[in-house]
């Protein structure tokens, strides 16, 4: 049985992975006949954000503490995810990862990658194996790898030229649509870039979930 | 378009609504042509778990405000549930339920239910309408309604002594079974009570979902 990597930062859209989305890859990847273990940084989040009416509270939270909602109490530190123990990873979005797992919302145009996350997905590529990035995640991808990769964020003009402008090639999709780069084994979905509703989220989730794994 | 009136009570098993429940339910509802609204009461939880560890943390949270976080920011206060505005009612489980939805955590066998929750789902019922109950939430029917109910937890022992106890007619049931009370339109399932995985809990949900919107 094929077994999946997907890193977690947190549990929520506002401040850390986008539930419906983690979820939704969980079962896809059972689905699919594979199965997943979860990961995330042992870290504090960026900011705690009250999701009712998207205000930053004065709180702390740990993202591996959090991301243990969505594991159900199963899930490890980034550290310890080591590409020869898995044959793909898979990274849900969520606007809070823009500033758990990388530094868009900080540092804008110029964001990088958490460096531990970098080198995990760069040896999953390097070593031929798949990594999927879904909604806001892909934008990761021109600022983990120093090759232009094809991918899609859905098609929001703004973060299409964010991506290109940082050397991927950006493919405009819909919801159900995935973008796959063959050569790089790289694959990407919109997800709630798109979504109007958990349904069109599934719909290009599943799609992708089923493609990582058989390239797998 | 039926609506269908899902109510969470926080995001987490341990402390609030299981989260893959919770989304399965939301993601079934539209894969059976229904649509959603979410409610969770106004309310402190009883308690915050740190689920990595499974250890009481000192915090405090607000069960509307983490429920926000699975509804993705659409969750109404359980005190605005009108059943005239709803077709059916459908109750997730999770550890946390069991003291933020009624009291079995701390009552044991004379737990009581939270008496919004309770007139809501008694008027439902009484409406001829659809309710749901998912996991450890159908341990609540035998505190809501004053007449026996078909119903399932699954095939633990204990707890179906208990509801049996409290007047309930308990039938065990496998994972992905559902039971179905026809005269009163009660429906459950036992998901998270006997699922190994994701997929089992969603084989359970997605049945009970389709044969809620069914009747309703």
């Amino acid at each position: 049985m094929k077994k999946i990597a997907v890193v977690l930062a947190g549990c929520g859209r506002m401040d850390g992975s986008e539930i419906h989305e983690s979820v939704l890859t969980l079962l896809s990847i059972e689905q699919a006949g594979a199965n997943y273990q979860c990961f995330s940084p042992d870290l504090a989040q960026d900011h705690v954000t009250n999701h009712l009416n998207n205000e930053t509270t004065n709180e702390t939270r740990n993202m591996l503490v959090e991301s243990a909602r969505i594991a159900r109490g199963n899930v490890k530190k980034l550290e310890e995810l080591n590409s020869n123990d898995y044959d793909a990873l898979i990274i849900p979005g969520g606007n809070g990862i823009t500033a758990n797992l990388f530094t868009l919302a900080q540092d804008g145009a110029d964001y990088t990658v958490n460096p531990t996350l970098s080198k995990i997905a760069q040896s999953f590529t390097t070593a031929g194996k798949v990594v999927g990035f879904i909604c806001i995640a892909p934008v990761m991808i021109p600022a983990i790898y120093n090759f232009p990769v094809n991918m899609t964020i859905g098609s929001d003009e703004g973060t299409a030229a964010l991506v290109t402008k940082r050397g991927a090639i950006h493919h405009s999709s819909t919801v159900d649509e995935i973008c796959v780069d063959e050569k790089y084994k790289i694959v990407s979905t919109a997800a709630y870039m798109l979504a109007g509703n958990i349904l069109e989220a599934y719909s290009g989730i599943n799609k992708l979930v089923h493609k990582v794994v058989e390239l797998a």
